[in-house]
């Protein structure tokens, strides 16, 4: 059992006294009733996390993790691995895009390096992260949640080879034709794409008999994702909802879920990004994404760009008097 | 010939040069090529509007324009006529949905009256509006964007009945069965949908022959359908891109598309709505809307919402340096 297992018992549940309050005002709100839809039930499953009948998003923060993979090695992306410490320098320069809508959702933004330099094994034919470093990864991940003073987590990643190791995790946890889950990422050519399909498909062979999801993780997934994973868990136990971005993020919570249904209870998904295999993962995990932009940048982009709305969201319901309140 | 006529005539384009700059820079930044999509049209959009390769959105600002309709005694609306009022006070209180909205998004709000208490003629049986009423409030609207100074203009409506006019307006000039331009608005029972869907098609055999789309939009539209349409024009006179609303704001330019194609150029759909005829209606203007939320408020609420989405669009290129900046 790794500390990722652990991180996936007692979870507590949102407070549905709280949800359910949100609910029966957004009905009696000054508007005619479900006149935002979505955007209420979402205002409602805020207060349900943060256990309020008046939601408000006052300290969204978003976290990075960046790591490096053995499987670039594989000629599997657009760019080469050294990108990513170079876009790790950005995010602390604040000059990424990242950053940049960051500071216009009004998001405090944290880049930590699970790896940069230190690249996983290469899944085509080693284990991505031996226990112990999945467990350090894990730590990592834990101790900076816990550091956060939020009421809203957008969780991103930057790493490059990493599409290739979520098409990894779920071709082996979802099923059905490998390709499917092999998208462009950032825009590998034909012949990368073949090379990204055979790799994956490589990783699924060595690994199989393994069947703990957790597991499946630590063999062919990555260090940013390990942490997306334990930072998801960790948000968690803190009853702080999540708002995950794109495929990798997707990938990174479904071994979760499979061990523990409700796992992601807690979890948002900000967007659906131009990478084929997310849409489809975002219906194995039953999750609508408030965005559909065609965005496929990674960073926590995508959620990012939804915080906003989630804001607003809230605001609908906690700033706006019912008609009983405005007509008194 | 009408005021609405004479705003359709000498109409500016965009900065071609500006477009081109924002989209040359975007595929240069530090991300991927393409990642962002159609942020990155969004923002060159803006850039062209503006006239700028650093395009920013610091000024925005929501005009809401609220009316009475005659066609409200037909009984077609979940709503009496006396909540237009009621609503009217919520929008200058800051009450509304719009009004938190608006704070969310940094942006002012203003409500402009062009007939509350004051009906427009009922459809079924007489024109809206006198050509007397018509550029009166046209004037009105001419008159409140000028004295805007705004960056963005968000454009929203509140009126009970306005739905019904919307699809009277779409019917008349979109053509297609009368049922599929006309939906529930703000929630009206079955009989209500069926009387809605006769006074609409009483409205269009009132006006058979009338050909002139304005002409169309003052027989069977409302004061702020009007409004909206002068509005939309007077943005444009002074190069200020507009973000659309709903459905009542979608049928309240499709009278200035069938004059002048070119138009609504500088328009953008904040999103698609829950009224079944607004999708239709985007498919006819060629726009794709940037939320798709399954709201059904009105009130600029669908525009609003996406104009921190149109910021983060223009930071992305203005905030983020490219490869070769970083790098230098």
């Amino acid at each position: 059992m790794t500390l990722l297992h652990d991180c996936l018992v007692d979870l507590p549940s949102c407070d549905a006294d709280a949800r359910a309050a949100v609910t029966a005002r957004a009905a009696e709100i000054l508007r005619p009733s479900g006149a935002l839809a979505w955007l209420d039930e979402t205002a409602a499953w805020i207060g349900g996390w943060h256990g309020t009948d008046r939601p408000v998003i006052e300290r969204p923060a978003g976290v990075i993790f960046a790591a490096d993979h053995g499987v670039a090695q594989a000629d599997v992306s657009a760019y080469p691995s050294d990108v990513t410490a170079s876009m790790l320098q950005a995010y602390s320069k604040g000059q990424a895009t990242i950053n940049a809508f960051a500071r216009a959702a009004g998001a405090d933004l944290v880049a930590v390096d699970v790896g940069v330099g230190h690249p996983t094994g290469d899944i085509r034919t080693e284990s991505a992260m031996s226990p112990e470093r999945f467990d350090s990864v894990v730590q990592i991940a834990i101790d900076t949640i816990d550091a956060l003073d939020c009421d809203l987590l957008v969780l991103g990643e930057m790493g490059i080879g990493n599409t290739t190791v979520a098409a990894a995790i779920a071709a082996s946890l979802a099923g059905g034709e490998t390709a499917s889950w092999v998208g462009r990422g950032t825009g590998v050519d034909d012949a990368g794409l073949a090379r990204k399909r055979e790799a994956v498909q490589q990783a699924q062979r060595r690994i199989v008999g393994i069947t703990d999801p957790i597991e499946i993780l630590r063999e062919v997934g990555g260090a940013e994702l390990a942490a997306l994973a334990a930072a998801t868990m960790t948000a968690r136990h803190r009853s702080i909802p999540v708002v995950l971005d794109g495929y990798i993020t997707a990938a990174s919570v479904l071994p979760l879920v499979m061990v523990e249904p409700s796992a992601i209870d807690h979890c948002i998904v900000g967007h659906c990004s131009a990478e084929p295999g997310h849409r489809k993962l975002l219906e194995r995990l039953g999750k609508r994404p408030l965005l559909d932009l065609d965005m496929r940048l990674g960073e926590g982009s995508g959620a990012m760009a939804a915080v906003p709305l989630i804001r607003m969201a809230c605001a609908g319901i906690t700033e706006v008097p019912t008609f009983g309140e405005f007509f008194a």
